[in-house]
């Protein structure tokens, strides 16, 4: 189940694996309670408000920043993966909201 | 769908509800890729991984850091979690993976 040698990118795998067996809302709330600290938690809440906001399409980036209390390079970046990363992950899951 | 004035609990509550959605390995991946730095990936793998060498029980927390890189610290802050929190998001997920 669990190997010392893992590699970084095998632990990463792990915990997104570990990720898919959690059913409710309630079951993932305590998961992240647990691995995450209260910043990152913070940080994390802060960031995908920040893409809800970008996707809805109607603040500027610094109208956003001003309201959730985030740099405009915290927007900015949050905008980068939302819009030109490869790996659509924001998208996939806003698309499945609306 | 986001309300700029949510506080924090709300925005955290709408991110565990948010990761309710993704189904597979694949998405989670792509949605923490989107919502997390580099660094944030490596910590998150590396707690993961030494909650599951701590609940398989047959390494002291030096052995852990040790064979981790991780500090001490980190270890014990993983075991305090592990075993003395009331969340039990740790334990839930592993006892699914026995």
């Amino acid at each position: 189940m669990a190997t010392k040698n893992e590699t970084p990118e095998q632990r990463f795998a792990s915990l997104c694996k570990a990720l898919t067996l959690l059913k409710s809302e309630d079951e993932i709330r305590r998961f992240l309670i647990d691995l995450c600290t209260p910043g990152e938690i913070k940080d994390f809440g802060e960031r995908w408000l920040i893409a809800r906001l970008l996707a809805a399409g109607d603040m500027s980036y610094r109208e956003i920043s001003a309201e959730t209390g985030a740099s405009t390079t915290t927007v900015g970046r949050v905008a980068r993966f939302l819009e030109q990363e490869p790996h659509q992950g924001y998208k996939a899951i806003l698309e499945r909201l609306k």
